[in-house]
C-alpha cells in the first residue's frame, strides 16, 4: 500500500461503509480492547446490514478481552483475496496490521482508515483521523450512529470497552466530556460492574505472586523519586508467572507517593532484560529508552537490554536520573 | 431532631437553598469524596451567591481527598449557634453527622437533607433524595445547575471527586447513564488525570509493605472461591501500616480469578478482630457480617470479634462458606 490519503469527514467514511457488499476489517498486532471493540461493533452492524464481514487480527485477543462478543470470528490468517473495502480500526499505519499484510495486496481495494492516533500517517484512501477522540471506539460510535441507534448489546458492549480501556478507566488525560457522552448513550445497554469485572479483576493468582515479590524487592532511589524493581528469571519461576504478567506491578509501584517515574526490569532470558518505564509526566521517559535504542511516549516507554539484569539496573537507572535532572535545568 | 420528614422536590431544595441568608452544611463522618465534594461545591456557589456557610463535618478527611479545594474551612466543632438553615449532604440519617449533634439542637432550625442512599429515613423537613443517583453529587450538581452554569473549577473538582469516588471510578453497577453525563458536563472545568493521580495514586509506602505481607499470607480456601487474609498486629507494626490502609488489601485480594468474595481480618488489638468482606455478587455478605453483630451492603460489610485472630479466621471463615453454600440451594 503506497496510497496517500486525504483526511476524510464522517460523511464519507458512514457512505462507504453503508454501502459496502464486502469488508474486511483489520486490528493492530498487540491488540487492545480500542482495537479489538471497535472493529467487532462495526462488524456487527455492517452485517447485520446484509455486509460479509471478515475480522483479521493477526494476534491473539489477551485473556481478559476474550469476553468480547464476536471474539471467535476474527481470523488471524489475511484471507488471500482481499475484500473490495478494507477498514483498518484503531491502526496508526497500515504496518500495524502485522507482517501478513504486504504493501501490494491492497492495490485493488478501497481502504478505510478510522483512528485517533496523533502520528496516523493518513495511509488510506479515506482517511477518517479524529485525533481529539480518547478512543477509536468513539469514533465508530459516530459512523454507526448514523446508520441507526445503537441499541445492540454486543455492538455497546464493544465500544464501551473500547473507550473505558483506552481512557484507563476515563482517567487518562485524553478524557474528553465527549467521551464521557458517548459512555452515557451506551451505559443503558451495557452491564458496566460486569465488564470492568471482566477486563479487570480476573487476575491470575501468579500475578499477585509475581506482585509479591517485586514489592519485596522494590526501592525507591533518587531520594523517593523513582520506584525501581528488578526481576530475574528465578522471580517469574517462583512465582510461576509469565513476562506479560508484570503490566501489574509497574502500574502498582508508579503509584507511591512521591513518585515521579518507575522503572521495571525483567530478565527475560540470561543475559536479555526487557526494560519498562513509566513516567507521571515530569521525565520524558521516551527519550531515557532511546538511549537503548528502544522508545514509546514521554509517559510510557521501554527497550531491551543486552547485558546482565545487575548491568542493565545500573544504566538504566543512571541514564533516568540523568534525564530526570536535565529536566530540573529547563 | 424528631421531624418526620417528606420527600421534596428539586424545585423545593432549590428554592430553599437560594433563599438562605446562612447555612450549616454536613458532611458524615468516616468522610468519603461523596460527602465532602457535594459539602463543599454547595459551600462555593452558596457563598458566591451571598450565603453566610460553615461546613461541618466531625472527623478530619483522608489524606487522598485533601486537595479538595476549601477543605481547610471545614470545621470540626459544630457551632453552638447552629444557622438557620442546616444542610445535610450524603447522610443517610441525622446520627450519620456524630456525636457533637444532639437530636434536640435543631428543634428550630429548618433542615435539608440531600442523599442517595436507599436506607435514607428521610428524617428532615425537606428531603430532596434520589436512590437511582449513584452519588449525591449527582444531585447536587442539579440543584447548583439551576442557579447558574457550573463553570467553576472549584466547584467542577468538588461535584467530579463526588462522582468518580462513589461509583469507583465509573465501574460499579451503580453507575448510571445520568452519573456519566454530568461528569461530562463538569469534564471541561477538570484536569481528571490530575484528579485520579490525587485520590488513587498517592499510595503511602507502608500500604505497599501491608500489600507485601498480605500477599504472603494470601488462601483460598472453598476451592479458591475465597480469598482470604489475616493480619496480625506484627503485620501491621512491620509495615508501618495503620489500620485505615487495608482497603487496598481488600481490594487487590477480591479480584482474583474465581474469587467470589474476599475477607480481610485485622487483629485491632489482642483479643479484637476486625473483619471487612467483599462478595462479587453471589454472597451475601451483609449476612455474614449479621451473624457477628455488623452489617453493610450485600457486597460490602463488615463485623468485630471479640476472639483472637485465629478463632476469629475460623469463625467467619465458617459462616462465610454457609452462606455460599445455601445460596447454591435457592
Amino acid at each position: 500500500m503506497e496510497k496517500t490519503g486525504k483526511k476524510a469527514a464522517l460523511a464519507d467514511a458512514v457512505n462507504l461503509l453503508a454501502q459496502a457488499e464486502e469488508a474486511l476489517i483489520i486490528s493492530h498486532v498487540a491488540p487492545d480492547g480500542d482495537t479489538l471493540g471497535s472493529a467487532l461493533a462495526l462488524a456487527w452492524v455492517l452485517e447485520t446490514r446484509g455486509t460479509a464481514v471478515t475480522c483479521f487480527c493477526e494476534e491473539e485477543a489477551p485473556a481478559n478481552l476474550r469476553f468480547l462478543p464476536g471474539i471467535e470470528r476474527i481470523v488471524h490468517v489475511l484471507p488471500s483475496e482481499p475484500p473490495r473495502l478494507v477498514v483498518f480500526a484503531d491502526c496508526a499505519e497500515a504496518r500495524r496490521a502485522g507482517p501478513q499484510l504486504r504493501p501490494e495486496t491492497l492495490r485493488q481495494t478501497t481502504t478505510v482508515n478510522i483512528d485517533h492516533h496523533v502520528s496516523n500517517s493518513l495511509y488510506a484512501d479515506w482517511n477518517y483521523v479524529d485525533t481529539k477522540a480518547a478512543a477509536t471506539g468513539e469514533l465508530v460510535y459516530g459512523i454507526l450512529r448514523r446508520l441507526g441507534p445503537v441499541k445492540d448489546e454486543r455492538v455497546a458492549l464493544c465500544l464501551y470497552t473500547a473507550i473505558v480501556t483506552d481512557t484507563g478507566r476515563f482517567s487518562f488525560s485524553g478524557t474528553t466530556a465527549r467521551s464521557l457522552r458517548v459512555a452515557a448513550a451506551l451505559r443503558p445497554y451495557v452491564d458496566v460492574a460486569a465488564l470492568n469485572e471482566m477486563i479487570y479483576e480476573r487476575r491470575p493468582l501468579a500475578q499477585g505472586r509475581l506482585l509479591e515479590r517485586a514489592l519485596a524487592r522494590l526501592t525507591f532511589p533518587a531520594g523517593g523519586k523513582i520506584a525501581l524493581v528488578a526481576l530475574s528469571l528465578a522471580d517469574y519461576a517462583a512465582a510461576g508467572a509469565e513476562l506479560n504478567m508484570s503490566e501489574g506491578v509497574i502500574n502498582y509501584i508508579r503509584a507511591f507517593q512521591g513518585v515521579e517515574a518507575a522503572v521495571l526490569l525483567k530478565e527475560a532470558e540470561s543475559g536479555l532484560v526487557r526494560v519498562s518505564m513509566r513516567s507521571n509526566g515530569a521525565a520524558d521517559v521516551n527519550r531515557v529508552a532511546g538511549r537503548f535504542g528502544g522508545g514509546g511516549h514521554k509517559r510510557a516507554a521501554g527497550c531491551v537490554c543486552r547485558r546482565d539484569l545487575r548491568a542493565a539496573t545500573e544504566e538504566v537507572l543512571k541514564a533516568l536520573k540523568e534525564e530526570m535532572d536535565s529536566g530540573r535545568d529547563d
